[in-house]
Formats: C-alpha cells, sequence, structure tokens
C-alpha cells in the first residue's frame, strides 16, 4: 500500500506518494497563494493527491502536515496562524474531494513523526524531535505513535519555560524565558546581534553586519577563533542543554534528534551538547543505558514522509 | 481475577489484595527494618504476599512499587538510594518467592497509576500526576500505560530546570532551579522560613518557629490575613503553575492530579492555581477543552493500587 503526505506550508502545498517504509516515490508542489480560503487551498491539495494517485488503485489514504492547532480525532484545524484558518473540518473537505481517507497532524509534529519512523530515530522505541528555527517546534513519538494530548494539541516542547525570570527574552507564546527564546535560530541571531552591539571589536564583524546575521555567523566566527562568538556559542548550547536534559528527564527517550538550520552545524553543536547536557540527566551517573542526540536526517522532506506514514497508521 | 500490589517504602513494606477495578479487598504490612539486603527484604514482601493470596487460585500477578530507579522489562532495580540496592534482579527473586507473575515500577510512578486508573483520573484518556512532598515526584499515565522510557526510567518531571540561573535554589539532583526545589513542600518550609527571618513582625511567628515550620504553616498564616504569608503563598504557586503549565504545554493531558501534604489544600491550592496557569497554556485562547487540575483522592493506597494495577496489564 501507498500513502500520500501533504506538507501544507504558508508558501508551498508538498504532496509526495511514500511507500509504508517512508520511500518517495513520486512528488508535487504548488504555491499555497495565501491569503485564500482553506476550501480554495484544499481544492489545490487534492488536485496534487489526484495528480499522484492517478490509475493506482493502492492509495491507502492521505496525512496533511498543517501549521496550528489541528484535532486529528475530529478530523479539524482548530486554529492556524500561519494560514489564517480556524474551526474548518478539514479531514471531511479532503476526504470528499479525493475519496481517501485522511489524517492530519501539526507539521511539526508530522516531520517528527517522519524523522522517529524512517529517519534520525528510525528502529528506536521512542524519540523527541526539536526542530532549531524561526521557533522551536518539534514533536514526540512515542511506540511509533505521536503524542498528541486530549485536546488533539500537538506536544509543544519549544513552550516550556527553562527560565523564570522577569528579564528573560519573551516569547510569541506570551511567556518569558521557555525553551524557543532561547534556542530557537531567532534566539541565536537576536544574541549574535547583542554581543555584536557589545563588543566593536570582534570579529563577528568581520563575517556580518546586524542586519545580515545568520544563525551560521557565530559559530563561524568562533570557528575562526572569536572570543566573543565562543561565548555566544557557549550560552546557546548551555539554553538548549538544559531544555534536552528536561526533556530527557521526562521522556527518557532512546533519541533526541535536531533539525532546523542551526542543527546543520552537526557534531560541531553535538559535541558540546551532549557533554553539556548529559550530567544534567537525573540518574545519568548509574543509567545503563543512554539518550542519542543526532541530527535529523530526511531535510524538507520529513514533514510530507511523516504525514504519509501517519495516514499508514490505524 | 486479582491481583497483589506492593508499596515497598523505607519505612513499611504494604501489600494489598487488589480487584482489577482497583478495589482493596484485603491489606497487609510489615517495617522494612532497613538496612537490611534485598532478598531479606524481599522475603517479607513474599511472605506477606503468600499470606493475602493464601488458598486463592484466583491471583493473577503481583505488581510493585519500589523507591529508586526500575526497569520493568528486565525486572531489576537499577539504583535505589532509599533502600541502598544496587542492581538487583528483583522480579526473578520474588516471582521464585511467589509463584506469581512480577511487574515493577517507581513508587512515585505506581502512586500515579494508580491515581489514573482508579482514582481522580479514572477514566481520563492521560493524566500527570504530581506529588507535592519532600521531593516533588510523580508519573504520567497515557492511554492507561506508564510512561517509562527507554531506559526504563521513570518519568521525573520534578527534575525539570524552570529558573535556569546561578542564584536559583540548588535541588538533591545536583541541578538548581529545578520544579522539586520551587514546588516540593521543602521548598514551601524553605521559603516560608526565609520569609520569617526577613519579617520578624509576620505572623508566621505566631503559628510556629523556625524548626517548626510545616507546609501548611503558611496557608494558615495567609488565611488569618498575614500579608508576608500571602506573598510566599502567591509565590509557590507561580512556580508551581510555571511547571504545571510547562507539563500541560507537553501533554496537553486531560487531568493533572496533585497529591501530597501540599495538596491537602484542595481548592485553597486549586483555585488560584488554575487561575495563574491556565493563562500559561499554549493556544489557551481558543482551545476547545482544557485540563482539569484536581486534588488526588486515593491517599497513601494509590501506592498499593497502582501496583496492582500495574500487575493486570498485558
Amino acid at each position: 500500500m501507498l500513502y500520500l503526505g501533504v506538507d501544507l506550508g504558508g508558501t508551498n502545498i508538498k504532496v509526495a506518494l511514500v511507500d509504508a517504509q517512508g520511500n518517495i516515490l513520486q512528488e508535487a508542489s504548488r504555491p499555497t497563494n495565501l491569503p485564500r480560503t482553506a476550501e480554495a487551498v484544499c481544492d489545490d491539495i487534492a488536485a496534487l493527491c489526484l495528480q499522484l494517485s492517478a490509475g493506482r488503485s493502492d492509495i491507502g489514504g492521505v496525512g496533511v502536515g498543517c501549521p496550528g492547532t489541528v484535532d486529528d480525532r475530529s478530523g479539524r484545524v482548530l486554529y492556524s496562524n500561519n494560514l489564517a484558518w480556524a474551526d474548518f473540518a478539514m479531514s471531511d473537505y479532503l476526504e470528499a474531494a479525493t475519496g481517501l481517507p485522511v489524517r492530519l497532524a501539526n507539521d511539526a509534529n508530522a516531520a517528527a513523526l517522519g524523522e522517529a519512523l524512517a529517519g534520525c530515530a528510525k528502529g528506536a522505541d521512542s524519540a523527541v524531535i526539536l526542530t532549531l528555527g524561526t521557533g522551536v517546534g518539534g514533536g514526540i513519538v512515542l511506540g511509533g505513535k505521536l503524542l498528541t494530548g486530549y485536546t488533539g494539541a500537538a506536544a509543544e516542547p519549544g513552550h516550556m519555560v527553562i527560565c523564570d525570570t522577569k528579564d528573560a527574552p519573551l516569547c510569541t507564546c506570551g511567556r518569558r524565558g521557555d525553551l524557543e527564546s532561547y534556542a530557537s535560530a531567532t534566539a541565536l541571531i537576536r544574541m549574535t546581534r547583542e554581543a555584536m552591539q557589545a563588543h566593536p571589536e570582534s570579529a563577528l564583524w568581520r563575517l556580518a553586519g546586524p542586519d545580515t546575521v545568520e544563525g551560521r555567523t557565530v559559530f563561524d566566527a568562533r570557528d575562526a577563533g572569536d572570543a566573543v562568538a565562543a561565548a555566544v556559542v557557549g550560552q546557546y548550547i548551555h539554553h538548549l542543554a538544559v531544555g534536552i536534559a528536561n526533556l530527557v528527564n521526562i521522556f527518557f527517550p532512546e533519541v533526541v534528534g535536531l533539525s532546523g538550520g542551526v542543527a546543520n552545524q552537526g557534531e560541531a553543536l553535538l559535541a558540546p551538547l551532549r557533554a553539556e547536557y548529559e550530567p544534567m540527566v537525573f540518574g545519568a551517573a548509574y543509567a545503563e543505558k543512554k539518550t542519542r542526540l543526532v541530527s535529523c536526517t530526511l531535510g524538507y522532506r520529513a514533514g510530507v514522509i511523516g504525514a504519509a506514514l501517519l495516514a499508514a497508521q490505524e
């Protein structure tokens, strides 16, 4: 049996035809062209699905990763800030349009399911996936299934407060000092800019101006021997380590996988991060097994693969 | 079928004969009499089990809640600080001694399972149980099963850092500013003592001296109109709210249940706690369903009931 995985983003609609092992057989995409009504966007999703499934009778279903809060049980998008949709019965609409059963997940959760089942945590019994991008998204997969909750909402590990102080950075969620406010690429860029303002002598200024700083800038400057950049990297790694240790203490997962731009640093990020977070883990001194901290492997295709594998589940 | 639930504590061994709905039919206990070898303690556990099961052929198994880190899959106690045991094959030993299959859980996890299946979260699809005692223990129950993890270790939500600063209180786990260091009864007593030292005029002094402060002292003084006590209660509730909001953002559970001495305050604690944590929950503004925050209902019997219900599971 094959499955259609949809990654619905603010910019593009990506659809892939995927087998039960998570291999992509065919892909197609269209611009999302927002602002549009939910029905108009779903008509395009359905058209892409029908294009990829044309002439086939072995399609088991459609999985959709959608930004915002979705309820897979009721098949509804409760609220999506990115799409400007609220309370839309997406599964019903897409089932009518495609003639296939439809499953919904939050987009970050769909990508996490892809990584857990077919990417960096393939074969593991449990995984926490964190995406270090504009925000800190992610998902938790236990025994092959996404952790959603009573509300149907995705796990939001990025909105776990790790430093509850009045002067901690403010997150878009309204709380100060959560993991997202310290460990997103946005936060790293903010910290880099602050360090540049405070240190006119830093080599950071040779790599970028305040408006052209990227997540990698501070790593590049650190590699070039800049002490200011090394301090920012150290701080960033510390905050991320606190968040990872918290999640390990809650889930003791087999794998923690990092994705997103910052994770492209690979071992340059992972090695110091392991050194910092592992001693923070409860019972680390006598644990027989430990969580593996790794980079995600599926890249931007994690979303369509995970969505398709969701459709393959009961 | 009936099950034997064992709550192994540093002071007493409690055993109960429990039905599949969590009702206790019979109970027995003995002092743990530490320090003793694991084998000697298990001989007493087995004797209590045989006493309660004498003449019955409808006993499905034994569940044990044990302090420390246990691995139910391998049936071993990996490490127990309270018992001063390490790497003991408890299930094998007890199976040989009782002739019954044995399941193991961390003691706080066993109690959480009891509350989730037969207590405050009976019928709920998911529950986070926090015990506010000497430390902050607890457990997470999803779809009727305890969340354990790759290592077999219990979830340790008390060791989630919520205030990562250099001057945050130090936890016995070695980290500063975790939920336990702010929300345990021990933390509340510390905060009460600090407030007394700083405020010789406080009515707290009329209720207790620094050596006789209990968890309830500050609530009693607050009820008597003391502003210093009200401030301590407010601070305590704030920290606990941050921790609960973090856990809700991760699990979006149907129920959060609080047990332990501090939770005996009931609605006097729960009502202001709800007012404080609910706005911190991600997506609270448009959520259709919300987590119920309640007091646990089984009291000290949660441990034996949960252990027995663990034995009833596949």
